[in-house]
């Protein structure tokens, strides 16, 4: 796969046509799972490692779903390539900065992934736009049957799944939803949210997943647990939780737009003014301006913007993208003036667009 | 005079036109005359005021001169009128907050105006765009002549001209120059051309004389004195010390270009985004912003703006020109959200004539 087409286009789950999508960006489900001739990765070599890539490439080469799966060989790409598939939230960090034999298979419109010796064996991922557990947990059911028709998953009868870390064994099941809350964090409201979620053991993280700080106001949402509750209680329980946090930021919002609407309208409309106008801009302040003007979009108070645009351009002025789009290396202080004349070039693109 | 059509209209001086407008936005010279039969205004009773009142507009029905003086009773005007003549640097602060019969003549294009029962019964005004003080005294002069072919005016033979205030005994000329010195104040230099003025006793005001604050980097440099030098040695002072201030500024803008020029660019077109995208902003940002978006044209780094609508929305902006072009009384509040209409109206539509 040549990863420069990637740059072209972007994946489904960023279309923004999801239900739900005002404050729910996508849903992503992962499978962890291990072949049970080979030991976990904690211990395997680089030979190992190497058989555990071919025996997967060979399943991936017949395997029976609708889409193709193309392996990329991350142990070949250089720091850009690697860091360009994290931004599109196609493999971990822990993947890029891995050693040895490890890749992932990607269907053509991103839904699909497979990260390949990364902490376990095999790492399925399934994202789509916008809240669709149910519709994940088909795509990815589906994913991982086909696979257990050449792989022989290592399972115990009575924990289930066994993965590399204990907090993964059981169903190996790991359901989040990307949501943007920035009325919450405006209002501070935010807090309470975590609090709630932690009670009931649900994690929250930034958009990059563990450790990333949660710019442009993105939270996951996502099980802690995989031992003693089946898939369906998984999804269940954050089918359950996460209409309510919706409900919460919405009527945040409506608050914020009935108590000072005219502020509200000031805030977003300079904020897409900035980046429309900026000739260099930082990747945090880009998230933050962007948050703002995904807000007005929603509230109608911005109208000329489609959110598709948006959420592309969340990623596409990431480090990595930068520097692919731009077919070049670039420093920070060079990165961000590509940041800011593709996002004016973009903006500018789609108000013509009226 | 209907106020009201001057709202359609700016004064000339604002064309952005003259001699060196890259720093020099026009050029002021005032005269301070006293008609000998009548006491000092600070003496005055109501009954005087009214006599000196009707003694100029009889003056000025016979004047010769090559343009008509019209006459406003600023006694009849509301406030928002008054200061509407304030804003455009017709009357001063104290004749608009003055008692009693008191007015100004102005001719159509605002050049000439006449304050009649300020300090002094009559304060000549002649105002032009860009840096042109001869043209100012010639003007002035004329209209001065043309003023005693009907009125005797406070003259001493040793002293000169005599007026209310000692301070403008002799020639009663304060000859004026308004700079827009951005980067002399950036550069924190501005405070050495401070010291060197004064040391030469020429006085540093800001854009509305004594008093007021230097907002958006606009200074008015005049000359102190006016006794012990003749009207020619008081303009030769301003014009050979003007020169250096303005290769200073010059100097400084082409240093902050060539040292920092994509910096300077993204301050100017950040601010000339959010005057185009902000739906509530304060006359203190609006001047600062307006300021930096004037460096940039000069820079050449804004190229779709012409300086004279920047010169008239520094006007337009300003409360009572806000009251006026809405046709209604406006609070703060509402002051905010008219003048970031006004400024997304006028600069929107500065763009679509590219």
């Amino acid at each position: 796969m040549d990863l420069d087409s990637l740059t072209q286009q972007s994946g489904d789950w960023l279309r923004g046509t999801g239900p739900e999508s005002d404050v729910v960006v996508s849903t992503r489900i992962r499978l962890a799972r291990n072949i049970s001739e080979f030991p976990f990765n904690t211990r395997t070599d680089d030979s190992t490692r190497a058989r555990i890539v071919k025996q997967v490439r060979g399943a991936l080469d017949d395997l029976a779903i609708p889409t193709v799966l193309q392996y990329i060989d991350v142990s070949e790409l250089g720091d850009t390539d690697r860091q360009f598939l994290v931004e599109r939230q196609l493999i971990s960090r822990e993947l890029s900065e891995g050693e040895g034999a490890r890749g992932v298979a990607i269907s053509k419109n991103e839904v699909e992934s497979v990260m390949v010796n990364e902490e376990d064996h095999l790492r399925l991922q399934v994202l789509a736009s916008g809240l669709d557990l149910s519709g994940c947990w088909q795509r990815i059911d589906q994913l991982d049957d086909a696979f257990e028709e050449h792989l022989t998953f290592a399972f115990h009868d009575h924990y289930g799944y066994l993965t590399a870390c204990p907090t993964n064994v059981g169903t190996g099941i790991r359901a989040s939803v990307m949501l943007h809350l920035p009325a919450l964090v405006q209002t501070r409201e935010i807090q309470k949210v975590f609090h709630s979620l932690q009670k009931i053991n649900l994690a929250v993280r930034g958009l990059y997943g563990e450790g990333s700080q949660a710019m442009g106001d993105f939270y996951q949402i996502s099980n802690q647990y995989t031992l003693g509750l089946s898939e369906t209680q998984v999804l269940e329980k954050l089918s359950s939780v996460i209409p309510r946090i919706l409900d919460y930021e919405r009527r945040s919002r409506q608050a914020m737009l009935e108590e000072n609407r005219e502020e509200l309208h000031d805030q977003v409309s300079r904020s897409y003014g900035i980046l429309k106008s900026a000739h260099t801009i930082s990747s945090e302040e880009t998230m933050h301006l962007l948050s703002s003007v995904r807000l007005g979009v929603y509230l109608n108070l911005i109208d000329d913007l489609e959110l598709s645009t948006l959420n592309e351009l969340y990623i596409q002025t990431q480090p990595a993208h930068l520097q692919k789009l731009r077919h070049a290396e670039l420093d920070s202080a060079e990165r961000n003036k590509a940041r800011a004349a593709l996002l004016r070039q973009r903006l500018a693109a789609e108000s013509e667009n009226d």
